[in-house]
């Protein structure tokens, strides 16, 4: 694990000189509350440790994780917001439109997008065909057809209409998109070909689906204080949980991890114990 | 005038393929309505005269001027939210989030700014680095320092502490970057050296003041009929108008736009006459 703390230093070190100073720039305060708020940093470890995985630099790879770690943050403080699931509480505190305001945590979520697509088209580590590859690869899983859609049909869809089917495919949109774009960026940036790129993004496809599964599983089951969110925010809609019951449910995040990890082909990396460590529940 | 309802034309074309369908995305109507709701299209058809202007073609720089087109789109949404100036109307219509909920608005604006920078990375007609290098520079315009810093800074500075050197810079941020970036975009698109692009800077950045000191006229000598916005939703801010009076702030925009023909030496060209046209109170 020490290995791993060292990354998040990375990150952090990092991700502190992508945002402006406090005092620079108005938005400066709310963007670092919402970006150094205790994350796992799952997303950038998950980039850097797929880099070194296909063969390249864990730290090439830093910058791109750091635009992921930002694009998350932008997506809790927007899920967070009173027109959408009103979170009050978001890891231990206050989320951040009850800090600062809805209008500057709006601004907030703006500004870390497209901080987001200014640290990738000016990452000097990598050539231009790959940093634009990267620009791209974000923009599906951002836009259409990924987080902004999925918050957006989670929303709006009936509930009452959700099967298996358009809840995998939610999951996805709302998920799973950052953790393929991650894990297939740090393929990309490792010059990985695309039988390694290919399985790079099942990996990344199946750990996102467990990941959305576990996470329906703590809101069904955690209290307030064991979350440091809101408890239960989630049970007026339909979720695995809700369609399969906690059994089942459990026992489907060991099948979809199962199937991740075949994906992978090599079980014994440190990409795959990093995986495995993120759904202590499993 | 025929020129450019063909350039117009050209803009509505590629704006409709760059956007999803109606049906195939939640947020597609959404963003519809506001990337289609009669706005002048001034971003990109001054990304394009500028390409033309600096010795390159028009249409090299359509996809760019789209993308400014989508985050001006996507700026007026937020601006317009409950949260912010809470229009109710825009372009003689009900606000978008009035139509579609505040979550599906302000997703919409999330989804443009992304949609720009994927168009700017997937532009094939443009070279690896052109693209870096317009995509770069949109980064500086929206986020820190940009337009969502400059609407933080309207919305939280106390009106009794501006001055007319905040209210510049004010201005500055929240209209003159993308104007400085559609015609310095298009000058690089078109190959241009630095003078030439520090030129096309220096035009931007005086018609960007022009056009904004224009807008403060207009919204407090207009009413609601003539405007199709609310009119006097500036009344409790300080303007130039309500520095300077309705006199001087005309005898002004007079003066911005001699300095801005200046800065681009040829007085008759059709990028001149155009962004002319923009002011006709002047």
């Amino acid at each position: 694990m020490s290995a791993l703390s060292s990354q998040r230093e990375f990150i952090d070190l990092r991700l502190d000189r992508l945002l402006p100073r406090s005092g620079l720039d108005p938005l400066a305060d709310p963007v670092r509350a919402a970006c150094f708020s205790g994350g796992k940093r799952a997303r950038p470890i998950l980039a850097m440790l797929s880099a070194a995985h296909f063969g390249g630099r864990e730290l090439a790879a830093l910058d791109f994780g750091c635009a992921l770690e930002m694009v998350h943050a932008a997506s809790l403080i927007l899920d967070d917001l009173p027109c959408m699931d009103d979170g009050a509480m978001r890891r231990g505190a206050p989320t951040l439109h009850r800090r600062f305001g809805e209008d500057a945590a709006m601004l907030s979520a703006i500004a870390l997008l497209n901080q987001a697509y200014a640290a990738i088209t000016a990452d000097e580590g990598l050539t231009a065909e790959t940093r634009l590859r990267l620009g791209r690869m974000l923009a599906g899983a951002v836009g259409f057809g990924g987080l902004a859609a999925g918050q957006m049909r989670d929303l709006r869809d009936p509930a009452a209409l959700r099967d298996e089917a358009s809840l995998t495919s939610l999951n996805h949109q709302k998920t799973g998109v950052l953790f393929v774009a991650a894990l297939e960026g740090g393929a990309v940036i490792a010059g990985a070909d695309g039988a390694a790129c290919a399985s790079a993004r099942l990996f990344a496809d199946r750990l996102g689906f467990a990941f959305q599964l576990w996470d329906d599983l703590q809101d069904c089951t955690s209290t307030l204080e064991a979350m440091g969110k809101d408890a239960l925010q989630d049970g007026d809609r339909v979720t695995f949980v809700t369609l399969w019951g906690e059994e089942r449910t459990r026992a489907t995040i060991k099948t979809v991890i199962d199937e991740a990890l075949s994906a992978l082909g090599n079980l014994d990396c440190p990409m795959a114990a990093y995986a495995l460590s993120l759904m202590p529940a499993a």
